[in-house]
């Protein structure tokens, strides 16, 4: 008889769910609102109704479902207590504990990046890897941590939070970092970041640039430009791959990873980005883990929910 | 009846060794000269010669021994294998299947800079925690990663080489690491680096500084100055320990420890060091993670010795 587990990642605005197979096959994916509303008091009763519809709609029997893994957007204490997430609107919640009372089943959370970043590594692109390192480069910059294909969470929450090292002086960057500092990696490499940094050299020169016909401009825009070889586009480029190699470098002197894993969305720009990080890498890295590779993460939006299952799949 | 288990610190010049019960407790620790010559391959059977030589005279049972844990100088990979050892004359060594073979006890192997991280976790400065960094501050700058109270090593034994992080510009320090890199953390934060750097302001400048009396210069001269106001060794410590702080500060945003312990001969410079390097700390640290500890290590030289045994306490 087949076992199963739940994957579910928990955004702002939708819930995503997924069953898969204990071995990390997805047999179906769904998603449902996230309701904010009364300080998200309905987010996971919601939850739990959903799979529960789900187990009786699948004749599931309660041995035949290992557990729940969820991925939250905030820091995570002890697999199961968030401290606040602006976004859900919630206080202090005992996440793991509250879902496992609504269904009955064991249920792990952990941040929501940190389960993207095992779901890489459990079915993703640093499959066959135990220690890997995600770079989450989106909206902002995430991470994640994975050290015997466990996720590393640290004493608050916040090993990871790699888009926070400082990586650079203040006049690199433009403004300040949502944390407060400024020369975050974030403010470079993140898709805001590469948008701010492309238009302050549009404004502060006045070199012709195939970006001045984009309004809005976007960090794809910049990308595709650098490609291009457009040179304002490459200096902006080169500028963010920089910064990731020097960071990659860094991390690779704590943890030594097996692999290094690009996700979100900036990372659709391929192998140029993963080579360009590479070639950096390998000038601030020290010789023994100079060769370590980078890869492209695979799952895409599926990373959450894969990871938070993979969280419970040895329940 | 106790259990005890033996821990070697298998340095270039002599081999530390303790007898530890298996909770801890030095039972009684004695060195033997490190025998370089024919490649070093007397250095394992003397070892084994001098352990079996305790196990007699103590009349201690095979039973009551749980193991051998032993640090070397150099990476190793899978708590066996070394890949050269410059300063013992080693080329590839099964280093502990060669000593399990001579003693026909239980052996693992790591780091000798790891196996102190790990004594100081067990027993030292970082006792009661489960996940600590160590730096160790001495004639280079060496480190130790303890995760659940278990080495990380990384993919090439490279994990903790948190001296070879490129932390600075070539221009900021003197001359090229023995990595081959400019700007890493040693070059700035070992004794030789700290002696360098005083020296090159002592010629640059003509500023009064009662560093100018001592022939040799050491670090503790430039570190005891600084203490006493010299404004010249405060330039220089203020450097060294905003370098530590920042590289503290991209640790944490990797692992996220529960502690940073700081070890080596350096570090007798005590609160004035660690008060120093966490006011840098704070400085770029993430706001979940800027209250954490920054501790002396308590150790010694013992850290190495106590550390291995540490390892297979548990066997």
């Amino acid at each position: 008889m087949d076992q199963f587990c739940f994957g579910v990642d928990l955004g702002g605005t939708t819930v995503k769910i997924g069953l898969f197979t204990v071995d990390g096959m997805l047999q179906e994916k769904w998603e449902i609102p996230t309701r904010t509303e009364n300080q998200g008091a309905a987010i996971l009763s919601d939850i739990a109704a959903s799979i529960q519809n789900k187990v009786d709609v699948r004749h599931l029997t309660k041995e035949q479902v290992t557990g729940i893994g969820i991925g939250v957007p905030g820091p995570v204490l002890n697999e199961n207590r968030v401290q606040g997430c602006v976004n859900l609107g919630w206080g202090n919640v005992c996440v793991a504990d509250e879902l496992s009372a609504l269904t009955g089943m064991k249920v792990k959370a952990a941040n929501d990046a940190n389960v993207a970043a095992l779901g890489e590594q459990w079915q993703g692109g640093g499959k066959g890897y135990q220690n890997i390192v995600m770079f989450t480069l989106g909206t902002g910059v995430g991470g994640g941590i994975i050290q015997n294909g466990q996720i590393v969470s640290g004493a608050n929450g916040a090993a990871g939070e790699i888009g926070h090292m400082v990586i650079t002086e203040p006049e690199n960057v433009v403004g300040t970092c949502g944390c407060g500092h400024q020369g975050c990696l974030e403010q470079i490499a993140s898709a805001t970041g590469i948008v701010n940094l492309a238009k302050r050299q549009l404004t502060e020169c006045d070199e012709a640039s195939i970006l001045r016909q984009y309004a809005p401009l976007t960090a794809k825009d910049v990308l595709d430009a650098a490609k291009a070889g457009d040179a304002l586009a490459c200096r902006v480029a080169e500028q963010m791959m920089q910064a990731l190699g020097r960071a990659a470098a860094y991390i690779a002197c704590v943890m030594n990873p097996d692999v290094f894993v690009i996700g979100g969305g900036v990372s659709r720009a391929g192998e140029y980005l993963t080579e360009g990080i590479r070639r950096y890498y390998q000038q601030y890295a020290f010789h023994a883990s100079a060769e370590t590779p980078f890869v492209l993460a695979s799952l895409g939006n599926d990373a959450g929910m894969t990871g938070a299952a993979g969280m419970v799949c040895n329940f």
